[in-house]
C-alpha cells in the first residue's frame, strides 16, 4: 500500500493506447480548411443512406415497427443471438456446397463486432494475420489493440486487385493465425474470379491456415460479375464468413452482422466454442431488430435489391466517365460493392506531393473531400463512395477536373 | 513456411479461452432435470420484460417509429454516438456537484458494453481491479477476458451489503487500477448511504484510485432509500460511472448504454481519448434507438417509472413475507433494483449441502429455479428476481416453502 503513488496519475491501459484509429488522424487534418464558397461534396464516407437516394426497403421498417408494438420483443436475447434470427441467417447463407444451421451463426454488433469476434477468437497475442493491402482499416485497427501482428498482403491493380499470392506465401510463418479475404471490396470494389478464390484457398489448405471471409458486400455485385461464397469452394479449409445487413439493406446505423462458422471437419470445435464465449460479454443487437431479421432477410422484395444494384451501376459508369476524362487519374473499373479506387501520378503534377496532399488540396479548393488511399494502406491512389445521387458525383467530376487541370504540369 | 502444422490444428485463441462464463456451466446444470408435473416458475433472469407485466412505455415506442419513418435514422453514428443522444444524456444525469456535457458522454451496446469500455480503458493486462462480492459476474468475466486480476471485496449481508472498506483496503496494491461500486446492487438489491458512499470515496482518494460506479440501477430506489449518483459525492476522485436504458426503461434487449466521464481535475485526459479510441472498433447502439434517445429521457412521463416502483415494492414486500415464512431461509430486505439475496442455513436441512445443491434440488422437485449465490461468488445464499407477476412470486414461495419443509431437519 506503501507503493500507490502519492499523487493522481490515472494512465490509459496500454489498450486503449492501441486502440487509436489512424484514420481520423488523416481525416481530421483533412477537414481543416475546406473552400468555404463552395458546398462540400463528400465522397468519403461509406455509409449509403447519406444523400437520401438509397432508402431501406418499406417492408423492413414495417417489420421492426410490428415488433415494437407487440411488446414481446424487449427482453434480453440469447448472447449469441435469438434462434429465429439465426435460423434465418443459416436459411439465407445454406448453400449444397457450405450447408448451415442456425448452431452455425451468431449474430453480433454489426460486421465490425463480427469481425471482432472472429479475428479475437481465432488469434492470440504475438501471432500474425494476413490481411489485404489496401484493405479496410478495421482489421488492422482490430489486430493492433489485440497485440496481434497485422501482415499485409499487395492486392494488384493491374489485375483488378487480384492478391499477390506470392508474396501473400511469404508473409506465412508458424505464427501466422489465419487470412483474411475481402471480397467484394471495401476500397477496391473488386469481385473476384471463382479460380482467384480457389487459389487463395489452395494456399490456406497447404499450410493449414483458416480464413476468415469479410463478406458483408456480398451480392452487391454489378452484371457481368458473379460473387462466391469462399465457403462454397472449400471441403478442407474452415471459415469464419462474416456479414451483416448494413451494406445491402441499407441500413448501417442498425449495428446487425453475423458470423457464420463454416467447419466441415470439426477443426473450429474450440474456435467456435470461443466465439460463444467471447459473444456473452456484450451480447449481440438490438432485440427488436433481431426479431424482424426473418422478414428482412426472406421478404424483402428483389425488385429493392435489383434497384440497389441499377444505381449503383448507374453511378459507377458516371464514375469511370467522369475520372476517364480527367488527365492525371487512373479509375479501376470496379466490379461490385460501392467504392472505386482512383490513382494519382504525382509525376504528372506540379505540386502534389502524394495522394494525401491531393485530397486536402482537393478538399480546400473544391470541397470535394475523398479519402486518401493511405487510410487503407496504399498511397497515391484515393479512394471514391460511388453512392451520391449522380449528379452530385457529376459535380465532383467537372470540379475534379478543373483542379486537377489547375494543378497538372 | 517449413515451421506450419503439417495437419489442420486451430487453438481457439487464449482470450476466446478465458472469455468462459461461469454461470452458464452453473445454469446448465441446473437445467438437467427439472419437475415437469409443475410450470416452471424461473426467478433467475434479470430481465423484466419475460412475464409481460413491465412493459415499455409507449411514448418511447412512439418515438422509435418515428425515427424509423423519417428513413433519417438509418446512416452510422459517430463511433461514441451522435450529438444529439449524447446530450440527452448529459442533460438527464447533469448535477450541479457532477457537471456534464455532451463530450464527457459516450454511448455503447447496452450497459455491458459501457463496462467493457471502462474496464479496457482503465485496466492493463498484470493489474488488477477490486470488484464486490457478491456482484454481477460480468466483471469478474471481462476482467479474466482481458488478463487482469478480480480482487473481490466482501460485502457484508448484516449491513445490507456495505462494502466491508478494511477487507477493500488490504486488497489495494500498487498494480491496483481501480475499485469498481454497483449502486444499486444486482444482485443483493442494496442502496447505498450517502455515508457510505463518502467512505468509500475517501479510500479511492486516499489511494489515488479512480471508481467504476455501475448505476444501472439509478433510481429503481424503494421508499425509505435515495439514490446518490457517486460522482455528485467528490470533487477530487475521478469516476466513470456507466448506465443505460434496460432496466429503468425496461427495454434490455435494446442494448443502449453509456459511459459518463466524471473527471473535474483533468485526471482522466488520457483515459476520456481512450475511451474514445475503444469505441470506435465496434461503433455503439443502433442508431434509430439513438434518434429516440432524447425522447426517451426527457419525455417519458414520470407515472411510468413510478408504477414501476409501485410494483416492485408490492413485489418485494410479497418476497420477504413469503420468505419469512419458510424455515431455514432468511432474506435481506432490498432497498432497490428488481432482486432479493436470500441465505440458505444448510446446518437446519438434513440433505442441501449448499446452494448449489439447493437451486438444483428445488427445480427438481418444485420447477422454481433460482440463480445459487455462487454465480455471484457468494455460496450458501440464492437471488431471487422478483420482476414477475405477484401471484407467480407467491405461488413460487409456497412451493419453497413444501420443498423446505420436506428437507428441514
Ligand atoms: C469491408 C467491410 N467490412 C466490415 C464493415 C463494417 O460493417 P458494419 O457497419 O456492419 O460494422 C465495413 C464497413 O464499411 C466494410 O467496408
Ligand atoms: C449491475 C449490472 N450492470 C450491468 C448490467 C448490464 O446491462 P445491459 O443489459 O445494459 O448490458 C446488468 C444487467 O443485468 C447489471 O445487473
Amino acid at each position: 500500500m506503501s507503493s500507490r503513488p502519492s499523487t493522481w496519475n490515472v494512465p490509459a491501459s496500454k489498450v486503449a493506447k492501441r486502440a487509436h484509429n489512424p484514420i481520423r488522424q488523416i481525416v481530421d487534418k483533412l477537414k481543416i480548411d475546406p473552400n468555404a464558397q463552395k458546398q462540400l461534396i463528400s465522397l468519403a464516407l461509406g455509409d449509403p443512406t447519406v444523400f437520401g437516394n438509397f432508402n431501406v426497403d418499406d417492408s423492413c421498417n414495417e417489420s421492426v415497427i410490428k415488433h415494437l408494438q407487440s411488446f414481446k420483443a424487449n427482453g434480453y436475447p440469447p448472447a449469441h443471438g435469438t434462434e429465429q434470427a439465426r435460423a434465418a441467417v443459416a436459411e439465407k447463407f445454406n448453400h449444397p456446397d457450405a450447408p448451415l444451421t442456425s448452431r452455425d451463426v451468431i449474430l453480433a454488433n454489426g460486421c465490425s463486432g463480427a469481425l471482432d469476434l472472429a479475428i479475437n477468437a481465432l488469434c492470440s497475442e504475438g501471432q500474425n494475420m494476413l490481411i489485404p493491402r489496401p484493405g479496410f482499416s478495421l482489421y488492422d485497427n482490430l489486430a493492433v489493440s489485440r497485440f496481434i501482428e497485422p501482415r499485409f498482403y499487395n492486392l494488384v491493380p493491374e489485375r483488378s486487385w487480384e492478391a499477390d499470392l506470392d508474396h501473400l506465401e511469404s508473409l506465412i510463418d508458424e505464427n501466422t493465425a489465419c487470412i483474411l479475404v475481402n471480397n467484394p471490396s471495401n476500397p477496391c470494389g473488386s469481385v473476384y474470379s471463382e479460380q482467384h478464390l480457389r487459389d487463395i484457398l489452395a494456399l490456406a489448405n497447404k499450410h493449414h491456415l483458416p480464413i476468415i471471409a469479410d463478406e458483408i458486400y456480398c451480392d452487391l455485385v454489378f452484371a457481368g460479375n458473379t460473387f462466391y461464397p469462399m465457403a462454397t469452394l472449400t471441403k478442407e479449409v474452415p471459415i469464419l464468413s462474416v456479414g451483416g445487413l448494413a451494406k445491402k439493406y441499407l441500413v448501417p446505423g442498425w449495428r446487425v452482422g453475423w458470423v457464420t462458422v463454416h467447419d466441415r471437419n470439426g477443426i473450429f470445435r474450440e474456435v467456435h466454442e470461443g466465439i460463444l464465449s467471447l459473444s456473452q460479454l456484450i451480447l449481440g443487437p438490438c432485440s427488436v431488430i433481431q426479431c424482424a431479421l426473418p422478414d428482412i432477410l426472406h421478404n424483402t422484395p428483389q425488385a429493392f435489391h435489383d434497384k440497389t444494384i441499377a444505381q449503383l451501376e448507374l453511378n459507377t459508369k458516371v464514375s469511370v466517365e467522369g475520372i476517364s476524362k480527367i488527365p492525371g487519374l487512373t479509375a479501376v473499373i470496379p466490379q461490385g460493392a460501392m467504392y472505386m479506387m482512383v490513382g494519382v501520378n504525382v509525376s504528372e503534377f506540379k505540386d502534389i506531393s502524394d495522394d494525401v496532399d491531393f485530397t486536402q488540396k482537393l478538399v480546400a479548393e473544391e470541397n470535394v473531400l475523398c479519402l486518401p488511399g493511405q487510410c487503407f494502406g496504399y498511397p497515391n491512389f484515393f479512394r471514391i463512395v460511388i453512392t451520391p445521387p449522380a449528379d452530385r458525383l457529376e459535380e465532383a467530376y467537372s470540379r475534379m477536373k478543373e483542379f486537377c487541370a489547375r494543378h497538372h504540369i
